[in-house]
């Protein structure tokens, strides 16, 4: 019995851990698709976010069972309670990816993203994807120092919206409101992604430590 | 030891009920703070937003408690997960209160809101409270009706929403670029808002019936 219950809590990680992998190429695929304006990526992107919400829906029963039928205590209640949190980060972050797939599809076959802003869409792209691997591989390893990082990531993301709004509020911009309103709002979808990721490192440090990471107060990660 | 575990299990409900009312407070002087462009109550909704905060961090632990001590099982097990999932949804609302009301601050003097969209906002705002106050009524009242009415209040803040993208994509929109990026972000604010009194609506009908409720995708609540 109790094999199997560690089995089964494994499973979950592991689960957590292939999501995560999901949710990169999603995020991934829906910046092609915005940079490259190619509507066939982007309609897939869509389409598989149902996927993610399949995983979602999956990993929270499961969670759900083990809390029922094994009734964990200490560090795997942590684990289990922070799984709860942590697929629900992975989910969003899916959905984030459909919403800016969304904006590339509305737009085709124009570009949604204007020449002076591509630089700085595909940075906070890169630091998306990156920030998504190093809480699935704090996932994998328990390795807090790779969670603590992801923090001076964030800060970078912070730094690109700031960038993007002095761009397209300038007195040169000249690719309209509509372009304008489009930026902000795929800003606010990077950003969100990053937020979501940082969210799941401060959950991972408080699984493997038992303590809510310094600084910030914990419900604001 | 059985009666305190169903005051505390009592209490964590009560304690959502009572958030829910914070929130409902915070989005409605948010609101205040950004037609009326009232700089003392923006102030005041971003210093409060730690106020919830706390609140998050109190009923999470509690939570965390109850399911370490109580092994609790079938509907008080979905009462305590579902508690979790809330909890956080209340403190999102609370944080996208402060971002409204950030905006107010960073445009006062001036309104951040243009003349042709201000009933709009109004409307917005309005269907926003309705819907917490009927979140956190079912809550207390565990009435599924009520939780079943939430869907519609969010088509009219989704075609609220349509329409703003009109006025501010058409061409006789004659208050720049600034004014169109800020109501794009408040619109998806108070969509937002919206968007996490739903997926509490859809909690409680889970905790009451034991049924993910109809219609969508469960996760996508």
């Amino acid at each position: 019995m109790r094999e199997t219950y560690h089995e089964e809590l494994n499973d979950v990680v592991n689960q957590l851990v292939s999501m995560s992998s999901n949710v990169r190429t999603q995020v991934h695929d829906a910046t092609r698709a915005l940079l490259e304006a190619d509507l066939r990526i982007a309609e897939r992107v869509i389409a598989d976010d149902a996927r993610l919400d399949a995983m979602h829906e999956q990993i929270e029963k499961q969670c759900f069972q083990l809390l029922a039928r094994q009734a964990p205590v200490a560090g795997e209640l942590r684990t289990i309670v922070a799984a709860l949190r942590m697929v629900f980060e992975l989910a969003r972050m899916g959905d984030l990816a459909a919403h800016i797939a969304k904006i590339a599809r509305l737009r085709y076959p124009e570009h949604a993203v204007p020449a002076p802003l591509e630089a700085n869409f595909t940075r906070m792209a890169q630091l998306a994807d990156a920030m998504i691997a190093a809480a699935g591989r704090t996932l994998d390893d328990r390795d807090v120092e790779e969670a603590s990082k992801l923090a001076e990531n964030d800060e970078e993301m912070d730094e690109l919206r700031a960038e993007q709004f002095k761009v397209l509020l300038a007195d040169d911009w000249e690719h309209g409101v509509e372009m304008a309103v489009d930026a902000a709002l795929l800003g606010r979808y990077y950003e969100r992604i990053a937020d979501h990721a940082v969210a799941m490192g401060r959950r991972i440090i408080y699984v493997i430590t038992g303590e809510a990471p310094d600084g910030e107060n914990w419900p604001n990660a």
